[in-house]
């Protein structure tokens, strides 16, 4: 598939980049350890491939790209600290391998290097009014971020939030890095306004419906490939969309049953049988109809720009994020 | 005192500058604790008192020392965290109030509020060069603290270390900054490369002075100023270039008793007596030779600017930092 041998690449050109800012020590060992242990390296992908989009190149997005992808790593450190979470991409976390201070520290760095690395890289490469607005992107995102994960923290465990403050908390704690992964990519390579604008608005839509897919399989995703039990993201509480369509739509009585795993420490057996009711709502199907919803439209953006092989992969891009949840 | 009623003017102007992030819910509330909670805002003081010196203004310096002072802040949040400190300024550190999550992600907030307030007050008021430059100044202190304090945290219970390495440790983890803070005030004046390079090496060696008088303050400082007891670097286990002198100096029989309470849990008599073991090693008197010797070259540095109010008042801060020990 060109999708997955696209991805491929562009990982191993940007791994290639971020190992050059390691000095070896072991807090810079603590700061790539995530890195090093997989990943996808979407936003990078997202970056990259706009730029081209619009005329531009890997080459040119490459350091956007870095950046993107160091914003994001340093966020999972220190989300895996904040949701003493033990393992991730299958290996121990930061924290539990070199623990909390050195976990902290070591998000600290790579977020230092997201704008370091790109007035080192753009100075003299792009126009500086453009470097000014891609380090304006990063530090905007990564304020949206901070507050899109208070947000979720602070929802976790109830039960009736609106959809709207659900909406916005995703939108800034997932959305947010994928729109500015489209918009640095873009900014790379065009001025025009309304190519950028279009370039975010497909960016933002794909990522709010891989956040609403990531949702949908901390519910019902296959153990096997998310490696956490069905209904996972009950027992921890998370007020997702499914969730909360969930207690909008359901009998007191079978509140009563989701409420004993809802945040709760719970038997596989009691969480299957929760999971049974939520999907008995049409809760899974109606957020299969959002992600499906977002996906269009991204795509409906994306048919905006003329014909290309970039445009092509994008689609797919868009179709993969998708497809995830069949 | 002109220094003092200068440094509380300063401080009114960029608390209230500040204060200008905040969106009212708690975590922002958490991000901006510290920063209500008291503070001399040394940093800011500098950026804008160099600004002045070189010919700019407190209104052009001052988004820099509001990022300069964020920046600070963001590393005190998250160095209380890691050192599990319960108090700062007199009142309970971020971490005690809002507990460590949030902590973390405020930290993480004032840190990218760093980055946006510099392209969003500057980006139509100095040359995109001198933008960048103050970007990629405030990026590389943030990457130098850390190391800085990871050095520190690795540093930790060490009885033998060459002051070589701790020499680099607090120019890392504080010189660093002072340093950005000179340099930035100086950027957003001059673009005059030997007068940016004279300002940075006194904020530089002002900063060096600054650390080797705090370490002095850490074990004999009036408890009653520091809030700490006497000798609370060394229960602490804070290799200090004093503790690393006191035992290149020491007689066994004395370093058994040091031992004792070094980076242990230890009653305040036990702490006293390794504290005169320490003052009769000559180890007190060292460190203060040491920070005459970086006020003394900070001010001759200094003193190569054409005399002016400015400078007579940094000299003043240089006296005001060193005679904190006396």
């Amino acid at each position: 598939m060109i999708l997955q041998d696209r991805l491929s690449q562009i990982r191993k050109i940007v791994n290639k980049e971020i190992e050059k800012i390691s000095k070896g020590t072991e807090l810079y060992d603590a700061a790539l350890h995530i890195i090093r242990s997989g990943g996808k390296r979407l936003r990078p992908f997202l970056a990259i491939t706009t730029s081209e989009l619009m005329g531009g190149s890997l080459e040119i997005a490459l350091p956007a790209a870095v950046s993107l992808e160091l914003l994001h790593n340093f966020t999972l450190i220190h989300d895996d600290i904040m949701d003493r979470d033990d393992f991730r991409h299958g290996v121990p976390t930061v924290h539990k391998m070199y623990g909390v201070p050195t976990a902290i520290l070591s998000g600290d760095l790579l977020f230092a290097f997201v704008f370091k690395n790109i007035i080192s890289s753009y100075a003299d490469v792009l126009p500086p009014n453009r470097v000014s607005k891609i380090v304006e992107k990063l530090s905007e995102v990564s304020i949206q971020i901070c507050e899109g994960a208070w947000m979720d923290m602070t929802m976790e465990g109830k039960k009736v939030v609106p959809e709207e403050i659900y909406l916005e908390m995703i939108s800034k704690k997932t959305a947010a890095l994928f729109e500015a992964s489209t918009y640095c990519g873009a900014i790379t390579a065009t001025e025009d306004v309304k190519m950028v604008k279009n370039a975010s608005s497909f960016g933002y839509l794909i990522g709010m419906a891989f956040q609403i897919v990531d949702d949908i399989l901390g519910m019902v995703g296959d153990p096997k490939k998310t490696g956490k039990p069905v209904g996972s993201d009950l027992r921890n509480g998370k007020a997702t969309i499914i969730v909360l369509h969930a207690y909008r739509n359901m009998s007191r009585k079978d509140a009563l049953i989701v409420d004993r795993v809802f945040g709760k420490p719970s038997s596989e057996e009691d969480l299957r049988e929760a999971v049974k009711i939520i999907e008995r709502c049409g809760s899974i199907s109606y957020a299969k109809e959002k992600a499906k919803f977002y996906i269009e439209n991204a795509k409906a953006v994306l048919s905006e720009f003329d014909e290309s092989p970039s445009r092509t992969i994008l689609m797919e891009l868009a179709n993969f994020i998708h497809t995830r949840i069949y």
